[in-house]
């Protein structure tokens, strides 16, 4: 049997991860795995690139990451079950990091293993097709080096490319003729492009409340977020201001729902992200928007029409490398058969309850307890480690609440992790006076050897 | 029988035009031909979007089109022979209009004929194949406003996707820290973004010499050019400068291959572009550097491997909307079996002979003048309205001697036209002067009623 995993960031490297640890407990009947990555190196989304648009074979960037990003949510509620940030950096640090630093930590578990030899880099998929007569999946995919393209066949294949790589933004009135720059978050890399002018964010989620932070930390003049429903409500500092929904451009004027307007220099369109699988047919293909539980795929992984197509990672997400984790070892027992997979119809029940029970969540505790219930659901059948997910939910809300008490400071707080008890210290200094966000730095700084 | 036409831009508005003019020229069996757009008008790269990187459904944007942009070239050296700019614009306009005037004229045939009935916007192509069994070629399209795939059956396939969309960006070294904007060519868009900046352009070609004009023009406090073999020579006015080759690049500070330095603001990749075709296979896509005469296309257009797979306007450009005109009409009369076609033996010694006439050219003069050779042996072949190339040559000469007269100026200047003999008159005001590019602007200051 032969399975194919598309794309090595998080999610597909937590595939890799889990049949390799099937491995080392003893199962002797394994597939032959393939993972399929388009960039250089493993890593995904935490690779940073200078590169917009596309890259240098001409396929889309699949990076959001701009410099300077820390980490918005602790490291306690990201850390891997079978795989602690003391095992990777042998002492306790601070519970936000900078991106490189748990990027490191991502490849450290990866690097550990034997799972970088099977992934094909600088490698693009470009189709992939299911055949009712073999049972079997073509995947076509681009060798970017060669510049050449190659197919090969698979018994499964699981989707793990991400989404939050396709910019979904909006038309804008008048934004034709605005005399400054317009992009969206996925193009945003450098704050200190934006020193000393006036940037208007659009969109009050994490993309504008982070990347407005940024510009502030690195001396925009001004920063503006324009919310469609309410503010955020945070406790900005001086010249930080919430307005209402941007309805129009004009020159260098920005006009708001409110009647009011305001001069600005750039808009950055925080306005979130499509679910894109340029590679798959139709009937293959996830469409939906982002949510917690998306329709069409039973326990959040395997595709209702097609069972031996999966997909890992496309909730919207609180939880995101330990449910990757979750995700990817139950698919796997499934594809061993290890996990009995019941018929169609009992599928669509589960997956109906699931999502009855979403459609009722009223606040982001209720969201988070959700997803905390969803990751338990998966561990059950499989051999997963423990790690106390419901334990994180609660270091999840202690995490809005700290947020809600000091916007530009809560990353210099510490919380304990739930895997191995270590509480982590504050943060060397006040994250706003932290202006180098290299790894070298932030480890030296907290005392751990470079 | 069944053509598909890949692209409504210039190219693909060629062919269209070309079939309509047959028809017109009472021409009975003709095919049915389809045209597959992915923007929502025609106009190809003529339309500008203020959108970078990837568009609202996320598909890579095709224009590398940016506000303020004029024609770099006479009007008259793109002029079609059968519909001339008096027919258009009812009166002499000057040599040199903005994009949104050209963007008029190229429509405005269009819209006097059939064709637009016979394009499909919105959909964009994503994959040809071609059976050897059938002899027919089935292409899969995206029909993006209703989000899904369809498939239909050609005899015939004629691309003409344009080959200035897929940037070509080399790495830099530094350029993952430089404390400011890198962009390519493709990306820029507002020149007003950069006033009082100071820009560095990569590149000593045609995008950087006007990007940089723009942003000079636009009130830039410096603009750099930096070349790889040799300086342009322009007589470029105070605060541009041109210094070597980019070396390295650290904080927000550039170093050249002479030891020099300059703190700059932004880096404008202007490094060219990629032939970039992800909808088609490895035996019938173009692999080619960017050249006068592309290797392996008889004629410049039919492609070697497979005699029903056409390719119209991959040639480096000096001609452009009436070389397209020249290259569609011989392939419509390809595919009305008018033209005979040689065997694969005599099509690939006419097309050695072309290459080496292309590689012992030592000057743009020659370059020129090989353009329009190849224009006059297609045009011989068929019904085409006679239109001078070979003065058209000569003018593109005098547009290099006028340019470096006056690189800020030249675009004050008129030109003959070889279509109508029309003189056209002066721009109304010095090119550095006019910073409303409007149509309306325009037109109306030129005595035009819009």
């Amino acid at each position: 049997m032969r399975v194919a995993v598309l794309g090595a960031g998080p999610s597909g490297l937590a595939a890799l991860r889990a049949f390799e640890s099937a491995r080392r407990t003893g199962v002797k009947e394994l597939p032959e795995v393939v993972c399929f990555e388009k960039q250089s190196d493993l890593g995904g989304m935490w690779n940073y690139t200078w590169r917009t648009g596309l890259d240098e074979y001409g396929e889309p960037v699949h990076a959001s990451m701009y410099r300077y990003l820390w980490s918005n949510g602790p490291k306690e509620c990201l850390e891997f079950a079978d795989y602690s940030f003391d095992e990777h950096f042998g002492k306790a640090i601070p519970s936000y990091p900078p991106r490189a630093v748990l990027r490191d930590y991502i490849m450290g578990r990866v690097e550990a293993s034997d799972a970088r030899r099977q992934i094909r880099f600088n490698t693009a998929v470009k189709q992939v097709e299911y055949s009712e007569v073999t049972g079997r999946f073509t995947v076509t995919v681009k060798n970017l080096v060669e510049d050449r393209l190659e197919t090969e066949e698979f018994d499964r294949v699981i989707s793990a490319t991400g989404h939050f790589s396709t910019p979904s933004s909006p038309e804008i009135e008048g934004v034709e003729g605005f005399q400054g720059r317009v992009l969206h978050a996925h193009e945003f890399r450098e704050a200190r492009e934006f020193t000393g002018r006036t940037v208007l964010l659009v969109g009050s989620s994490y993309s504008a409340e982070d990347i407005g932070s940024q510009c502030y930390k690195y001396g925009a003049a001004r920063v503006l977020l324009s919310y469609r429903s309410r503010p955020t409500g945070y406790d900005w500092p001086e010249g930080f201001d919430e307005v209402p929904l941007l309805i129009r451009l004009e020159g260098d004027t920005a006009y708001f729902a409110d009647g009011s307007s305001a001069e600005v220099d750039a808009v950055i369109l925080c306005t979130g992200y499509l679910h894109h699988f340029d590679y798959l047919p139709d009937d293959l293909r996830l469409q939906t928007h982002n949510r917690l539980y998306p329709d069409g795929l039973w326990k959040g992984v395997m595709w209702q029409n097609n069972p031996g197509f999966f997909y890992l990672g496309m909730q919207d997400q609180y939880f995101t490398f330990n449910m990757f984790d979750a995700q990817a070892w139950f698919v796997r027992d499934v594809i061993l058969g290890a996990v009995a997979v019941p018929d169609f119809e009992d599928r669509a029940l589960d997956v109906k309850d699931w999502l009855a029970r979403e459609e009722a969540l009223v606040s982001a505790d209720e969201e988070i307890d959700f997803q905390a219930a969803y990751i338990r659901d998966l561990m059950q059948h499989t051999d997963y480690p423990e790690f106390a997910v419901e334990q994180q939910g609660e270091l999840f809300k202690q995490w809005k609440r700290d947020k809600k008490r000091d916007i530009m400071g809560y990353r210099n707080f510490g919380y304990t992790s739930t895997v191995t008890g270590t509480v982590a210290p504050p943060l060397h200094a006040d994250w706003l006076d932290v202006l180098d966000d290299s790894l070298e730095h932030f480890l030296s700084s907290n005392g751990v050897e470079v």
